[in-house]
């Protein structure tokens, strides 16, 4: 790679300098989508290990699968920032570039010196976006948190699972991925803001805070009514039929919205009688009697096989679906019409999931795979305008 | 509402003019970030029925709490779209807009003459972002989808809900919301790229695309590894011990990440037999023996209630708590110090969920209560120059 590689990025976000001082998922995550927006992301890592998902099993000769995914298009700096040398070249960096991203607990940055208030002195159009488990605010500020403790003190798990059973976690780490979801539209938001004022901005973005924003609708409720959000297996809280369903063989996905699609899925089951049925005339009430509703269209799945209903719920335009494994979900047809598999770098066989924004105008910028720890180090610090002799020497004492 | 009322929002999106022409959950959500994030929504709806969850129960005060949680902080324009005179509107409208947002099946836009390439003829700065099930493109673009569908059809309900067990809804509409943050984070990157460009983009999000790349790693693991992901209740696929336990009464959370960790959880729970144990010397072979590790835990953690057992995680500096409700969520101490409910109106009694980005500079938006259907059809009329009587003859005719 050249000291020139980050100008050669297409994509939206093609001359923002991003640099990523995070680990783990919920920072790694968004600096992902970043750089395959077309940002040029430098990774900053720890001489000798790294991130710690530099370990993380099952591994693909030799390299983490987890670090891989989430760590493509990026460029890895190591630097050891209890260095004072290796602090000041951060802080060199720094002057340069447009977004800062830190996910170490609350209070860290600021005793290496290099908290929001330090960066901005060096750079005040720099936008510094920490994500952390509970905020820079707050009781909990200092604690650590991982995907399962948010999930968990949030309520999602609470809603998450069959009625009355074990409590269960979302099944992805949407405890980190949410944040790192608002910690990217925050990062952005602070870049247009910035357009108006010049100036940079400092984001805190919590997982748990995240967390209850993704249950909106339940918060709401809870907040506003004396409804009790809990987990409904597969069921909606509030419209009915919208849920998994038994058939001959495997089961089946339905959402009936609107009276229409009522009508039709009634057509389609040849259940018209339920039309009139005052029971079911739109989906509150629906809901309110599911528990009278559901059986009744269970019987009636149990008559055909999956594929059987839904070719016939294809035909009258009511929305159901095969409840795919991952696997599945890969190979549907569809998925593969959008691309929405990358293989990094092309012809290793190394297949990852790409970012989920489609463009009419803007390249889709080129994977890049993940580096190897240290593996930029030497041509960005070269950037940096660092002899290369100097930089052997800054090696030899663990800096770099 | 005066006609300036959008150049009074604080915030990073200040300034910026967004016309939303979205309904139901996975466009509302994203608006309504962009309108607590500081820019001017115009939500524009049919005239007399509006969007179709101002009917979905529960209702407060005759209004739908679906609907007045999400569509915060916008004005609400009605009119008819098929009505060429209603559509001239909209592309007054749009000559001004810096961004457009719509979440119809595709084709639909097209039909009405209000496609992305239109649009474009009419303001080239325009950034036109479509929200939909399956995307823009590919067999299944004219499919309607929901969020069930689309949690069945990516594996998202398939690595969900407990081992064998059925399949389960992440318990919070992802499918949507998950579409909603990427479309906010596509449109606020063409926001970036049109001050490199001068020029407006399109974008197109999928529900479907969105949950894969949710799914991050179980496709990761899936397309290179013979692991097949599936649901394991509150287990984390990869690291354990990084789940759910019983305790003496409630159950509580556990994350168990890095060795050190290992060992102070060890210490606390007076197992420090465990770190010698061959089976458990780091997170992947603790993952792997799980089915070993997972009795003697629980056996352990049989012995105290969830209360003692957090303040010694908490002593100890291990990752736990308990699995809250979403009212215990909201109640936490940490939650109340994030201002993370807010009460909209103010006095009004009622509450909703804020948007979970804090700022060191940026003023938080005062949130403005969901609109009436119409409320603002007058002023935004009047702010495009059309005279009071004429706004009345339109009413007549039924295009607003």
């Amino acid at each position: 790679m050249t000291s020139s590689s980050h100008t050669d990025a297409a994509g939206p976000l093609a001359g923002i300098r991003v640099i990523d001082l995070t680990h783990m998922l919920s920072g790694p995550y968004c600096t992902w989508l970043l750089g395959a927006l077309g940002a040029d992301v430098i990774k900053v890592e720890r001489p000798r290990s790294g991130d710690f998902t530099r370990i993380i099993e099952p591994m693909v000769d030799d390299e983490s699968l987890y670090f891989l995914s989430v760590n493509r298009n990026k460029r890895s700096l190591t630097l050891n920032l209890k260095d004072p040398k290796g602090k000041a070249l951060l802080l060199k960096l720094a002057a340069d570039a447009d977004v800062l991203v830190e996910n170490n607990r609350a209070g860290v940055m600021d005793r290496l010196g290099l908290g929001k208030d330090a960066l901005a002195k060096v750079n005040p159009k720099l936008v510094y976006a920490s994500i952390s488990g509970f905020g820079q605010t707050g009781p909990y500020q200092h604690r650590a948190a991982f995907d399962v403790v948010v999930q968990a003190l949030s309520g999602m798990m609470s809603v998450t699972g069959e009625p009355g059973g074990e409590p269960c976690r979302v099944g992805t780490s949407i405890g980190d991925i949410g944040a790192s979801l608002f910690a990217t539209i925050g990062i952005l938001s602070a870049l247009q803001k910035r357009h108006t004022t010049g100036r940079g901005e400092a984001v805190d973005v919590a997982m748990l805070d995240c967390q209850l924003a993704l249950l909106e609708n339940a918060v709401a409720r809870t907040l506003n009514t004396d409804q009790q959000p809990r987990a409904l297996g597969s069921r909606h809280p509030l419209i009915a039929p919208f849920q998994a369903f038994r058939t001959a063989d495997r089961p089946l996905a339905l959402c009936v919205d609107t009276n229409e699609q009522w009508k039709r899925m009634c057509r389609a089951m040849k259940l018209e009688h339920l039309l009139d049925d005052p029971r079911f005339p739109n989906g509150s009430r629906r809901n309110a009697n599911h528990a009278q509703l559901e059986p009744i269209l269970q019987e009636a799945f149990a008559s055909r096989t999956r594929e059987e209903w839904l070719q016939l719920f294809d035909e009258f335009d009511v929305p159901s679906s095969a409840i795919n494994s991952v696997a599945e979900a890969i190979d549907d047809e569809q998925v593969r019409h959008r691309e929405m598999v990358v293989e990094v770098p092309p012809g290793s066989g190394r297949k990852f999931v790409d970012v989920p924004i489609r463009w009419r105008d803007s390249e889709k910028p080129a994977s890049r795979p993940a580096p190897r720890l240290g593996e930029h180090t030497a041509s960005i610090l070269a950037e940096l305008g660092i002899a290369a002799r100097d930089v052997e020497q800054l090696q030899a004492e663990g800096v770099v």
